[in-house]
């Protein structure tokens, strides 16, 4: 079967959330001990969860990973970004060591971290945490031709999907978090927002990193020359990748798309994970069902995208780091939704029903 | 030595927070594997976290405690809450037998639980989780007469104060979360609110557990009634207890005070926990140095009383329910805020500094 398949059969095996879960955990919440919506954005969201699984209450996710997922981009040579390629390489490792941001945080909810390598320019050394499962060295630049084949993005949807397969299907993982790493990556992610959402390049492009005005108003017309050169057609999705995405974009689509299979909630981070948010849903407009956004970043696509997709951030602290940083934080939040809905006594059991 | 002394004597002994060490803080994030200030709102608290422990990095809190203050209101009998004051006997309960909203999420960030009974009206059997230190059977209703002596109220503030004192002296706890119980104690925190900051009680009054429109008009003019009758004066922070205070919001003073001696950061949560907050920093200003915004509640008192102590809410979840649950919701940022700045590793060490 061509990979493009693959892509199409994951995306058709993902049914739509269960609404009379989700309607059944609603009517739950007016009758646990507390007022009635007295948990504010706790109960809607527990009540997705209950959609997401199809079942209410909704099992707790006592076990969260984050999938970052790693790539390098062409476009850098057109000076988007005032970092050098080779911190993606360096990063991974670091991440690997346990010590970047992503580490920290993940201690701290008590997430696993799972990196994978689906298009790092630099060669990287095997490492337990690492799933190498590189595409292609780097994207081609953006602004001047595809980034990558229709079928290299097929194979990189399919690398993100498979570490979802195995760390689900092992029982060791039942809540994901989206996650990132690529030096130039929010360029590719302005593309896939204006894309999919229309919104103007001035308006989904970000600062990513930090990078001055000049450096900006640069990376806003190297979006809107790859827009104009490639014309990409949103109801292609596979396409607008090969076109503007990049190869953790692709991956990150694939890890959205095997959440949505199983039933598990997707944390989304901030602008590159939320841009493969619109790619899965422009494949399967129910997939936006499974996912928890875990923060409005900084970033001004990142909002963008979420509004289109009308999912709500939880947290809103001005990050704008990516890793799945973001995303980690919020899974205590999703926890308490599906565990306030298992754990909690009723009113009438206290007797006040 | 007379109650209300010992509780100067603990104000006395806070110490401002380290500046210095915030300040280090600040330099070290700069430094980390990361775009500067790309952490967002988690660098500032992880600076501030610096400043209470007087050490950068800052330790990393692993072991956090919610501390659920419970009383009952002599107000009540103005109609101003539609719950039955036995609630908040079977709250407690329920609290002990592990089953309320707090509980869940206690589990769910790995805190304890711990119920202190200053002032509950009915009989409480006894529990390993239950403090019982009834300074009296609920207060007197504020509209009428003071709600306690001041002695009492005292003996309320140094209640909290030795919970607090023997959770952390034994090591077992090193952050704390307040939380509240009590039908009918958003009435004492509006006044306790409007005397502290001057803002109207028709701004500071909230609908609470979820009044009417006529029983929150009621509840305004009682507001009304209890600072025309009482005239309290900010600047005498016990006697204002004493007059509108609940022995929660006074045990929950003790245990903001208690605290900051230890250097301990205290998550806050909603308007109860605010408007002791805001008698704790009349008796100490530079207490609030040592308190945490859990969450923006959607009580209106409790966002006045942040604005008053300039703290920046963590959360905005639309939450009401109190028990410490917003606050609890928070404890992993503060702890990923302080990870952060102790396990990344630098932008030197990885080569690009």
């Amino acid at each position: 079967m061509a990979l493009e398949d693959r892509v199409l059969e994951l995306a058709a095996e993902i049914p739509p959330p269960d609404e009379s879960a989700a309607e059944e955990a609603r009517r739950r919440h007016v009758g646990l001990a507390k007022p009635p919506g007295s948990l504010g954005r706790l109960e809607e969201l527990g009540a997705r969860l209950a959609g997401m699984a199809a079942e209410c209450p909704p099992p707790v996710p006592e076990n969260p990973a984050v999938v970052v997922c790693a790539g390098d981009h062409g476009v850098l040579e057109r000076g988007v970004s005032p970092w050098p390629q080779a911190v993606t390489a360096a990063m991974v490792e670091n991440f690997c060591d346990g010590r970047a941001a992503v580490n920290a945080i993940a201690r701290t909810v008590g997430a696993r971290v799972s990196v994978l390598d689906v298009g790092v320019v630099d060669e990287l050394d095997d490492h337990p945490l690492l799933r190498a499962a590189k595409v292609r060295r780097g994207t081609d630049d953006l602004s001047r031709r595809p980034t990558m084949s229709r079928d290299e993005a097929a194979r990189a949807v399919m690398a993100g999907a498979w570490v979802v397969e195995e760390l689900v299907e092992s029982g060791a993982v039942d809540l994901l978090v989206t996650g990132d790493m690529g030096i130039g990556n929010t360029t590719p992610a302005a593309c896939l927002v204006t894309t999919f959402t229309g919104r103007p390049p001035e308006e989904t492009t970000g600062r990513g990193t930090g990078i001055d005005d000049e450096t900006f108003e640069l990376k806003v017309s190297v979006v809107e020359e790859a827009l104009d050169l490639h014309a990409p057609d949103p109801s292609d999705p596979l396409e607008v990748l090969a076109q503007v995405g990049g190869l953790e974009h692709a991956a990150l689509v694939g890890v959205i798309l095997a959440g949505a299979v199983y039933g598990v909630p997707v944390v989304l981070d901030g602008v590159v994970s939320n841009s493969a948010a619109l790619v899965a849903g422009a494949l399967v407009p129910h997939s936006a069902g499974y996912l928890v956004a875990g923060h409005r970043s900084a970033e001004p696509g990142a909002r963008i995208a979420l509004e289109h997709l009308e999912l709500e951030p939880l947290l809103d602290l001005d990050l704008r780091l990516g890793e799945g940083t973001g995303g980690l934080l919020a899974v205590p939040l999703v926890q308490a939704a599906a565990r306030t809905l298992s754990e909690m006594a009723t009113l009438k059991e206290l007797g006040f029903g």
